[in-house]
């Protein structure tokens, strides 16, 4: 088995290589996490406030679907560069690393 | 059928009254929202730094799993208090309401 | 702390007291999962004839969300009934045990 | 646009060719069902007989983790045939497809 070191290497590509977003995706979804942050934050004074719970309890289901957003496009992109660029075992760990992580958005945590 | 505000008359109990939280439990709740803005900020910064996407996607799904666990918080302290402290038709109604707040959590919005 | 047994004397009701279902709703859940079985034997065939995955793939998300509803239907039914119709130490015992339910449903198991 | 027959053409492969499953997974994947099929026949044998709800939430929980692992399985096989065998512009109308199916599954229906 590869050191812990090791397979950090080999999982990690380059930064700058096949990591690297499209800028207009990777603005997309700064500017969608930034909006997220927001939403934390109203959740955060809606629970100071003494807030109906029902209406925090909406807001939270919102961020929940905005994080999935997120989440589906992230995959997305590691999909078609990440694991589909790579080529024989390295693309086997891949797919193995990226089911696993379908499976953790599945499950939730 | 009620008008709207007449519906949201009926349906948020006065402030300061069945909705103010126990200060302890609302301590708790505000703390682990406050974790949560961090943790969104550092997912932000995450890709605003090209990082690894399995790695934003672990930490994704460590929000939705933080964000399960305040609105479990939140459903339980209103199921208590705001929905079997009420009577007669009221009980009926924030039943109702619970339950679709149920639903949208376990779709996810 | 109470025994396994006594606790799973509190726990559950009499049979036939305040578990009965009111016969309309029993039969309407009763024919929801009879057609869960039905779909959940059509994929086992899918996958036997080698059908295109993305098709098995959206009929387990729809017996997945079949699922969701009839475990709404029955938390919704067990609210009313069980838990709201108990009274002191037993209400609160079944308030929190509906509450990790309905977490074992977020979390999906 | 192509017709809806052309696109059913190029976005099924044929029979017997990718889409066929190793005998191993496929024999695994048909008993699992064939078991979530019982389990369900459970389900509808509890709700009959007024089970307790929590006691038919849990298995509803259970088959819902088993289906989720079930459809994991069958992703998983899909990412490394269909769609990483598949070559330009279909692949990325695989990928496409494939995301799509994610977000159902995480959505649930």
């Amino acid at each position: 088995m590869p050191s812990a070191e090791a397979r950090r290497a080999t999982r990690k590509p380059a930064r700058g290589a096949t990591v690297a977003h499209a800028p207009a995706a990777k603005g997309a979804l700064a500017k969608r996490v930034a909006r997220m942050e927001g939403q934390i934050r109203g959740i955060g004074r809606m629970i100071e406030e003494d807030r109906y719970c029902i209406d925090v309890l909406t807001q939270i289901s919102a961020v929940q679907a905005a994080l999935d957003k997120v989440a589906l496009g992230l995959l997305d992109d590691h999909a078609r560069h990440c694991v589909m660029g790579a080529e024989g075992e390295q693309r086997v760990d891949r797919t193995n690393e990226m089911m696993a992580a379908v499976g953790r958005l599945m499950r939730r945590g």
